[in-house]
């Protein structure tokens, strides 16, 4: 196989947050290079370098050796237009929830013109509720309900799998289409504006101050998802600078 | 979620062939247990059982200790009305080799009726010839050129994920998913959200009033592409009307 659309793979990071077994790291490698990706970035990982991640590499070393470092979720996706989270199960709020083609060909789309990452949570417990916050989309790999467990390197294959199928798959659209659309936000752009919607809710009394969060969660689902661009989020943060001004105006009778 | 086309999964046989590590067979056990399929056939295994299987699978202990061993592939595929063998590489002797999704939908096809086989060969060194002659198929995992080597459990995590995607797994699982979640809002609802919008952003001095309309294009997109549900609307309706609020007291003054 040749590898299509040589961006969708420099471009594209996994992103694995600590994770308890170096097996599972090299594993996840292994299943990473086999389907053409090598961009990986370790957030806070038990042991590494170690061993065990190298033998269960067998051979991707390589991507062990070149592998990006952090001390949280929010620096290793800070440049990232699109960040997907992995979640095995349902969640109350319902989050955007993708299958794994649906989110194969998102990123591959995006990745044709930004960084993307695609974050993989702790073997135990997933992504925390703050880590979750920080991802644009979820995708689940859908299992029988009586047995979810899904290997962490397992769920690493699946969804390379079905990136690089889609890359396959989705090369020649994707040539085409991108040039006149603006860029889209940044993770850490998006953060900023969800900073200042939240200060200027409080300031004009719409949002508790004693239990900002749930309000706060449902609007970052939502802009989340519609995958601002970076016209649009300068819009908004106008129109809340806007409003600022008024509430400050206000202020000074 | 029901396991549909309960026979596809009774019928459908994962197949290792002198499988050399022991946590080979425990990681292929859990991936197939995650996705429905519970008949695993050992040949020949080096070491089982084996405490190493049992840590690997990770709760899906119950398909080891259910698992057929034999002394050779034949006796172990003889009952099948269709063997398909997994091929890393090409070989010389064009046999018929099949990418995933229509290994998998053939698989399905056919276990609807009868029992099926899906073998994978040693660690190292695959199935060999006289193995290869009982497979009616081939079925390879595309991977990149340069570094083809899937680990086995990776393999067959892969393919059972197809077999389970083509036995409409993941249709079901979302078709369960979407009910509880709320409607979303009507084109009416929407227009309203506009309108509101509208004025709230000139009551603010963020609109031109002479020409307001480029703008609010552009939030239309962004709000109409998130497909906004009713809550979420109310959210957006409640803050502009807490933005109108401060609006009118400085009015007052």
């Amino acid at each position: 196989m040749k590898t299509p659309g040589q961006s969708v793979f420099t471009n594209l990071r996994i992103v694995l947050v600590e994770t308890s077994h170096p097996g599972n790291i090299g594993a996840a490698a292994r299943a990473m290079k086999c389907m053409g990706l090598r961009e990986l970035c370790l957030v806070r990982p038990a042991r590494f370098p170690c061993a065990e991640a190298t033998a269960r590499a067998s051979g991707a070393d390589d991507l062990l050796m070149n592998a990006r470092i952090t001390d949280s979720l929010r620096e290793a996706v800070g440049d990232s237009a699109l960040v997907v989270g992995t979640s095995a199960r349902q969640r109350r709020i319902p989050w955007p929830l993708m299958q794994p083609e649906e989110c194969a060909a998102l990123l591959c789309e995006t990745a044709a013109t930004a960084p993307v990452s695609l974050v993989f949570g702790r073997e135990q417990s997933g992504l925390n509720n703050e880590e979750l916050e920080l991802c644009h989309r979820l995708v689940t790999i859908p299992t029988v309900t009586e047995f979810s467990s899904l290997n962490l390197a397992a769920a690493v294959q699946v969804l390379t799998y079905e990136i690089s199928r889609q890359a396959g798959l989705s090369n020649k659209l994707v040539a085409g289409r991108k040039e006149s659309t603006t860029p889209l936000a940044t993770a850490e752009q998006l953060e900023l504006l969800y900073s200042h919607l939240e200060k200027t809710m409080l300031a004009v009394d719409f949002l508790d101050p004693a239990n900002p969060r749930r309000l706060m969660r449902r609007l970052r689902r939502l802009f989340n998802r519609a995958a601002l661009d970076h016209n649009e989020m300068q819009i908004l943060r106008g129109f809340l600078a806007a409003i600022d001004k008024i509430v400050a105006g206000e202020g000074r009778d």
